[in-house]
């Protein structure tokens, strides 16, 4: 009888060990911020996404020719949602370095983590009045007074950290030069603001000085970066500061967490997958009058009409959900983001945001041939940027594979061929769905959903198929197949691969 | 020059040990199910919050009387989000039991898993079919299928995960009866299909019986352990199974895993804080042609119009927060999450995703005096049983404090008042703006915005105020005030305040 405790009792000894150190700190009222940054990943992952949904919901009646009009609606919404998405990334990128600072939380920390999200949040709906009404200064405006909301309750958090250094990352909390230190990260977090506020006391007068202030803003880590890059090949390499003051700088130099970057690609992943159902759920339940009298009472024929719908959501589900599965499998075997890696990654993401777009296109111009043929293209163009920007992360980690893969994954490695095969499956598949509709336009919706049904299946056979393909490559050569997955084989199996 | 080197190469080491087991066996293409298992609580989250809203959608023109007709097209929306939510939180805890039995995951149990989120994904909708028409049988035809069609998925998970024995719970792993567990976990996953099975045959000639028999599905796990109970009631105990086998129930028997009720209550709190950023990036940013002709060119004159959505954007946003806040205070001391905690945290999720709805109306009826004390009064019982519940899980906890809850913050611990204070601030304050609205109903909008003012100070103040209160508690006794904080005097100090 005392055998059958032991799982239990082991679950609970694992339990304690791992909690051992939490209950330590819990007692001070001070938490580990794990939770809390994967809760403001969420956030900040559903609002970069959002403004996608005033583009998906522009309605075209099939009558209405695709004209100026709808075509400059659709570009300023299209505008919106990329300007949000970059500046969101922009700011839970320097959220992550913040709390790269921060190492540990405590109650009025987490409060004013929440006051700065919420302030975050508001930005789209600047960005929507800037783009609708780009000569009032209002919208710009609303944005600078954000800014400077989000630097100042940012600068609060670090003066607060500072003052009680145990909440602070061990390595600052021990060094000997921590007020030059807080000096510094201030200095980094205050730069924005102070821009902002120059830019909303221009926008009361001269508004366009404002917007080349605001590009600025968006662009300083960029632009600081190119600044010392200059400075560097001018007056020649400057003596390095003391390395560990670089190591908190709010710049794009250092590389990201990856669990912050996994954690925030699958928010942008999720609410995507998910945002059609939203749609469907809403609006394409038939009214109970209408399916009296438009179609004597047969609910089968009502719900008929919205068939596309289903189609355009459940092939909006599986490719979002595919282009997750190959990112998941991407970052299992990456070690560490760099920073280009970050920058692949948000242009994949911003592309997998437009997918419920080109969906929904797909499904909303199913009537009219020509415009079919167009909808198909733009939905085969986002799923190729999507993916090629996935695959680009993949042959920028392979150029630094010592520190950014894992041995597996590397050149010669067991997974090398598996991954490549992966990454390389979506941007095949729609380069040749888009090549297909050039030649076979009247077919092109066929083609389409005929690459909806390949590749999942492709996905699942992949292991399979690579291994065929070697063997064929390998039968070719003439040389006899090596066993794959033995360690030594396997570098002289894949080496030639590549090439 | 190799000192500053030693941070990085620090994070480097811990990087390294910490990946150490996942390279191993990511080279066998097995990984770790860790980001699966937080991507699909994000998408049964947003699933689980989706339907609220066609409720917050439903259109009140100020004119127009609160009639029968509204009232019950809300009582059919409100009741197709209640059972959406209940019924994906069953689907949720089945997963998490699910990936109980298998702790490894390969690139097949990915692709398996995406198929079976993306049936669930589909199980809101044909809930709207059911509510909308509830006499013609498609709705609960549909949910039938989708039901057999996530257990076929599942079955087909389990069933691969015991071909490749490696991918399983490393107890089961070994176990010798691998067989048997297989049998008992495939018997229970496949008992809902077999009852929608049957339930989708009786849609076709006689749907009552259908309804029943799915009720009889999403109660299934309540109703088998009532079953146990009246028999061991009626026939004394039996002799219990052998304990390792119970383990892998699929009941709720067993603790939930704490991670995932934390994930999926993280996903709730996001979505539901940002539901109502989506309505506003949407329609609240103003017509250019609106604002020249009835605002004369006035866009913060066209903007004040929707003033009050923003208050309830603000309003509703800050309220999620906060009881976020008081869910993460409260997780961090649980060290398990029981059966009936986890019932009670899905009761005050269900809560709280109806606060965007009670925002709304605060702000839609801001103009009508009599409706408006209503929806201050909704919005005040929402937020009181969000909160309320919230506070029983703390109760619950505490009723078996050694193995659910962190000793600090048991009876008598360091932070046990504090814990306290938190969890019972909502209910009080909400509880305190009820009560109020009946003596001062002209004053409630007042009352409302007072509220959602003073809680976020009292939030930030707690610690302070708690102080505060023990100190005049200690004074009126007559007796000297001891030091908070030291732990042998906590007790004495803290344990009188309970009675």
């Amino acid at each position: 009888m005392s055998a059958p405790q032991t799982p239990e009792s082991a679950l609970d000894a694992r339990e304690d060990s791992s909690t051992a150190t939490r209950e330590e700190d819990a007692a001070d009222g001070i938490q580990h911020s794990h939770r809390m940054l994967s809760f403001s990943d969420a956030l900040l992952s559903i609002i970069a996404t959002v403004m996608i949904l005033p583009v998906t919901h522009t309605e075209i009646s099939p009558e209405q020719p695709f004209d100026k009009s709808i075509q400059k609606l659709l570009a300023t919404r299209i505008a919106v949602y990329l300007m949000t998405f970059l500046i969101v990334t922009v700011a839970w990128a320097a959220h992550t370095r913040l709390f790269q600072v921060v190492g540990k939380i405590d109650d009025t920390l987490a409060l004013l983590n929440l006051a700065c999200m919420m302030t975050i949040t508001f930005l789209p709906f600047t960005f929507s009045l800037m783009v609708t009404f780009p000569e009032v200064p209002l919208g710009i405006f609303l944005f600078c007074v954000c800014v400077i909301a989000i630097g100042a309750v940012q600068a609060l958090i670090v003066v607060y950290a500072f003052h009680f250094p145990h909440l602070l990352n061990p390595q600052i909390e021990r060094s000997t030069h921590r007020a030059l230190y807080r000096q510094h990260v201030l200095g980094i977090i205050l730069r924005g603001p102070a821009l902002c506020f120059a830019a909303a006391g221009f926008s009361l007068f001269f508004y366009p000085a404002s917007y080349l202030l605001m590009a600025t803003v968006v662009f300083l880590p960029y632009l600081s970066k190119a600044t010392s890059w200059c400075k560097s090949r001018l007056v020649g390499p400057r003596e390095p500061p003391p390395h560990s003051m670089e190591f908190f700088t709010f710049d794009l130099h250092e590389p990201l967490s990856k669990e912050r970057v996994e954690a925030f690609s699958d928010g942008v992943y999720a609410i995507v997958a998910t945002l059609l159902i939203l749609d469907i759920c809403e609006d394409n339940v038939p009214d109970a009058k209408d399916v009296k009298e438009k179609f004597h009472g047969s609910l089968v024929a009502a719900l008929s009409v919205y068939g596309p719908h289903f189609l355009a959501y459940f092939g909006s589900f599986a490719t979002v959900g595919l282009l997750w599965f190959a990112h998941h499998s991407l970052f299992l075997h990456i070690r560490k983001a760099t920073q280009s890696m970050g920058l692949l990654n948000t242009l994949s993401l911003a592309f997998v945001g437009g997918l419920p777009l080109a969906y929904q296109q797909t499904s909303a111009f199913a009537r009219q041939p020509r415009d079919e043929l167009e909808s198909v293209r733009i939905s085969c163009a986002i799923i190729f940027f999507a993916s090629i920007f996935q695959f680009a992360i993949w042959t920028t980690a392979l150029l630094h594979e010592r520190e950014t893969l894992q041995p597996s994954a590397r050149f010669g490695g067991q997974e090398h061929a598996f991954m490549f095969a992966k990454l390389a499956l979506y941007p095949c598949a729609s380069l040749l769905a888009f090549t297909c509709t050039c030649f076979l336009s009247r077919f092109s919706t066929a083609i389409f959903h005929l690459m909806q049904i390949a590749v999942p299946f492709a996905f699942l056979l992949l292991r399979l198929l690579v291994r065929l393909a070697l063997a064929v490559l390998w039968a070719l050569r003439g040389l006899p197949v090596p066993e794959l997955g033995a360690e030594d084989d396997s570098r002289s199996l894949l080496l030639p691969a590549p090439c």
